[in-house]
């Protein structure tokens, strides 16, 4: 038995496209907000470090202070919640012995165990070939992907968004300080019936030119 | 009416985990893989300028080569499907012109008539201040996530792969070439019985230690 078939995903990945205009008196029900922040804590990463905090912003005055930091775009404060996606500046051993123990606390093993996977870790991750503040955006944009894709299967609307100057973003949310840089990111609510692109086709390259068989 | 149920999205969500051991004699049917490729074809992107190419690698020679340029990890010769997200290397403004002709193809317009977006695309990627190919690769990191929770609501597993060595997939898979790089890999098919990882705790930290509302 298939969990969701086929053609409701892609019906739904059909659907999805990037709101510019949002209904600003809609909100995401609070049942649906909740599967939508369970996607973002399930999201995959390499060895599973987790190397991101999505910071929701809900207070307007915040929000307002973040639109001029975003050339002015309406959905950071018409959209329903705005989800910054931020990287852990930095990251460091402390950062992957956290990880570490956290590992230990849910699979009821010891630190100790786990060691050489710790090692493992520090040893791919301090290399000094690896920038990785870069790697941690990187994974920070999978969480990106979860995000969008499950509020597709939820019909929830949602804009990604490049189009914003993180470090204003940093200072207006004080993330330095908490040791985050604001990578990423994203709207989501329900578009509105004025929003013109909801009704333009759909630009994607064909198939044959971006998948290649090998 | 909600397209996928909450339950049915968080329990496909929490049932994936990076599958490290594939039943190597079970192959994903026609449909459901072409459910995937469309997934990789509509994964949204900055500007939808989807600076990418996904390469299927079928061969079993090919996949046998790749194996030991991915730390011998048995994933890429047992799994039904490998898929190598590479990026456009050294994006430039005849990339852009390309999407602008499919953009003005798709809508039934001219490209003429999207002269003033292309120059603000040309604007924004060709600003030395910008990793044009860092980018990319973050781009490429959507799909992945896109691909990733796609293969979820299907029931079908996958691992995504960063331990890889990109010097070494592109040669083998004659990348430089055609202008593209391997940034990660996703393996997808199904778990087998005997992968002891299927049934550990999956680990992730607090919600409210990764989600912060402001």
């Amino acid at each position: 038995m298939k969990p969701v078939p086929n053609e409701v995903v892609e019906k739904q990945l059909e659907w999805r496209y990037a709101t510019k205009v949002f209904d600003s008196a809609k909100v995401i029900p609070e049942a649906d907000w909740k599967t939508l922040e369970r996607a973002l804590v399930l999201t995959p990463s390499s060895f599973g470090l987790q190397p991101w905090k999505f910071f929701v912003v809900t207070d307007p005055a915040k929000r307002a202070l973040l639109k001029p930091a975003s050339w002015g775009q309406s959905q950071i404060v018409d959209a329903s919640h705005l989800v910054v996606f931020a990287i852990r500046k930095n990251l460091s051993v402390s950062d992957i012995e956290r990880f570490v123990a956290r590992t230990a606390e849910v699979r009821g093993t010891t630190v100790e165990s786990l060691e050489s996977y710790k090692q493992m870790m520090v040893g791919s991750l301090t290399n000094p070939s690896i920038d990785i503040n870069a790697w941690a955006s990187r994974q920070v944009y999978i969480a990106l992907g979860f995000f969008m894709a499950t509020a597709a299967m939820l019909g929830i609307d949602a804009c990604p968004i490049e189009g914003f100057e993180p470090a204003k973003y940093d200072e207006i949310l004080g993330l330095p300080a908490l040791g985050y840089g604001a990578s990423v990111v994203a709207a989501a609510g329900y578009r509105s019936s004025t929003d013109k692109y909801a009704t333009l086709a759909k630009v994607r390259f064909k198939a044959e030119d971006v998948i290649a068989h090998i």
